[in-house]
């Protein structure tokens, strides 16, 4: 039984590499903001664990994700996802019309 | 009981909106590609049906988001989750000078 549980060390190494960059956490809170945004509980509930991202220090909130991006919170929709937002405007920069028109998710 | 399944569509209608949308769709695949990325298998098997994109049209491949985002394959790790890989970029863009280095957004 002993030997069952030793031998997987259920570490995602590379996982855990990336959640110590932080670009890395920035992307995982984008995830979880994503969850959040759309109320998925379900992937949530199963990827913070997974993740080990429920942990305090290892996600960022969705307030220092937009301070990292250069996003000001009352910018975007609370109901529109950071990681919308983040590629509909990399969208618009790359095919470099200067979009007047703001989505509207309301 | 018929009552009772009546009660709540379970359509999650601000999620159905987006993954209407391209960016939505590129959005959901760019989070199915971290979850295959580093392995989340459990995470994975409750996004998909969570969110409906397990079904073929609903989002995208690694393949076409690399498209879309004007990343060629070959150029991204494939250990590398797409979302980290745009995240780099774009900080990089944002916190650099008005980079001359366009990202070579195709």
């Amino acid at each position: 039984q002993d030997k069952l549980e030793n031998k997987s060390p259920l570490v995602n190494e590379n996982l855990k590499k990336c959640l110590n960059t932080r670009d890395g956490r920035l992307v995982a809170g984008l995830i979880v903001d994503f969850l959040q945004v759309f109320n998925l509980d379900f992937s949530l509930a199963v990827f913070q664990p997974e993740t080990n991202s429920a942990s305090l220090n290892s996600v960022d909130s969705r307030e220092v994700v937009c301070r990292d991006l250069g996003l000001s919170e009352s910018e975007v929709n609370r109901k529109c996802p950071l990681l919308l937002e983040l590629v509909t405007r990399g969208r618009h920069k790359a095919s470099e019309e200067p979009s007047q028109k703001r989505i509207t998710l309301a």
